[in-house]
């Protein structure tokens, strides 16, 4: 089945005839169209793509297995028509879609088309990852390691935490990917927090400095965080690695089909705790990855959903002291039916990087 | 009066008592706060901001005139409580907040606030840009100029578009800057499209190509669009660039204070139809521009809306034939009361880029 028919599948039991797909990764998702203004309409026996003429080239070379319509800039306007015969309950992603796009497009539909909130529906297929899907995730993470790899050798100290991750987003274009976001460097006091933006300031010796970088390829995306030494380490901020690195290697090992987002959460958060430091580390243990940088699943307190075989998620622990300095540890996992295959390969064991 | 100020003064006129900011870029506007979540809270007397406990130093550090509260990573559970007695019209950004969002945020008000749809508030006060904010635009704009003059010694032919692309975003970066928005480059056929996306293809000789780039400085963005002949051109080419930069100049004449969006851009489009390439040009004439890239006002058909003074907008007239290639040429300009101010200063003359 295609990603479409496995998604029309799912309507009636959504209480929905057709679904209206307007959030553009979803719509790329279905139709393969990458461009910034498009929507699809999916059900049993319906394939619709719109866009406007801007794209008709682009839409013609991706969008195969869809009905393709070219209609004004603002493709609301193309939806007033084109619908089943009788009533028809439309469902929409209620959590892209905003207040007032839904008003109009419920001033648009003709009065037999109801609207129905029912967000999700793609991204629960989009969770679960296919081969080709899963080989743009291996080839994107395997050239972050190698990114890893070429900023170990061109060193860190004295150099800005701005240059760092300047030099290291444009290897990744030159070696043909994008960066998935925007790469964190954080030394020192920085790398305690947990969204550090990196600074203008020279890296200094006998920190610790955490990178959170991951190139894009094919779309998808990759996310891997290291901690380095860049000089021999107080004892407390070496016990700060190798603690975030104990409750890393726990949080991986319990990555399993069936499991709960707070089951696996709970084993590295145990594992911090039991150092003393549970109130340094205010974030969830991981989170979905593929088209976007976080997506679903989630693993973290509270989340009840259980893992599948085929998706892909990070296992990130950290511990985060202000003013002092902070480690954070992440790879890319795919659950699989025999136990967690690890994608980020580049190694976690403490290493200094001067 | 505080940008804070100027939008609580219209909030009566709307109906409402307080306005919920939420969309992040109006966040930013109204508080200083640039981090990833955060929402204010606005109304007479009232400066409310709200953010979690990842943002608590960095709020400290930019939100100098908002009352600041920590609250849960889901801002949204912070609104339960903390507003005035009796009931309150609470206007919220219906452009921005999602229909699922609208529907969780009513189950967590109090019942005496009533939840009022009121986007456009902040955009209507951030379209008129304060001093400040025009120097960060200038500065943006004539690093946007040094970039183009570096691409030019550089040279484009035998190049990739992606190559070139790729080291001029990095450049903007080395010398401080962001690129406000993916890079266009695009040569030959592929000019003819006006969303290219660079390609892996080397630039020919005796071609036109279009540099479409602006960088970011401060936050706020400049936007700037070049067509360079590649060597000696065919006649059809270089009259196509004439006629662009003909109606590019017409367009940027005609922008001045009360003329309303679809005057200035029929001036440059009457320019294109006269040359019989009317068909060809098929969009609007300009955009306003600031902290975003694409934000009010527009110039195009149909937009009635008038010009006011230290509004920021572009003008980019191009001229696509499917197949053959295309121009277009975009200045950076300042609505004044004296006539435009033109931020961008590269040359727009017929240029041979080799």
């Amino acid at each position: 089945m295609s990603r479409a028919d496995r998604v029309a599948a799912r309507l009636a039991d959504q209480g929905i005839d057709l679904l209206l797909v307007t959030g553009l990764v979803n719509v790329r998702y279905l139709t393969g169209y990458t461009g910034s203004n498009g929507l699809a309409i999916v059900g049993p026996g319906t394939r619709r793509f719109l866009t406007d003429f801007r794209y008709v080239e682009q839409a013609k070379a991706q969008v195969r297995e869809f009905d393709r319509e070219t209609v004004p800039r603002d493709l609301r306007l193309g939806l007033g028509e084109g619908w089943p015969e009788g009533p028809v309950r439309l469902g929409f992603e209620d959590q892209h879609v905003s207040v007032r796009a839904a008003r109009l497009l419920g001033e648009t539909l003709p009065d037999r088309v109801e609207l129905v909130p029912a967000g999700g529906l793609v991204e629960a297929e989009r969770s679960i990852k296919e081969p080709g899907e899963l080989a743009a995730i291996r080839a994107a993470a395997a050239l972050t390691d190698e990114v890893y790899e070429w900023v170990a050798e061109q060193g860190v100290v004295g150099r800005t935490e701005r240059e760092i991750a300047i030099a290291l987003e444009h290897r990744m274009r030159v070696r043909g990917a994008e960066p998935a976001f925007a790469s964190i460097v954080a030394a020192a006091e920085n790398g305690a927090l947990p969204h550090a933006v990196p600074r203008d300031v020279p890296v200094p010796a006998g920190v610790l400095i955490t990178l959170d970088i991951g190139a894009r390829v094919d779309g998808y995306c990759a996310d891997c965080t290291r901690t380095w030494a860049t000089g021999e380490l107080p004892d407390d901020l070496a016990a700060i690695h190798s603690t975030v690195l104990a409750a890393q290697e726990a949080g991986v090992a319990a990555v399993a089909a069936g499991r709960t987002g707070e089951e696996v959460d709970a084993v590295a958060r145990d594992v911090i705790a039991a150092a003393g430091h549970g109130e340094h580390f205010g974030h969830g243990l991981g989170h979905g990855v593929g088209l976007e940088i976080h997506e679903d699943p989630r693993l973290a307190q509270s989340v009840e959903a259980r893992l599948a075989p085929g998706q892909v998620v990070t296992v990130e622990p950290g511990i985060y002291v202000p003013g002092r300095g902070g480690a954070r540890i992440e790879d890319l996992v795919v659950v699989g039916e025999d136990g967690p295959e690890v994608l980020t390969s580049t190694t976690k064991a403490p290493r200094v990087v001067a």
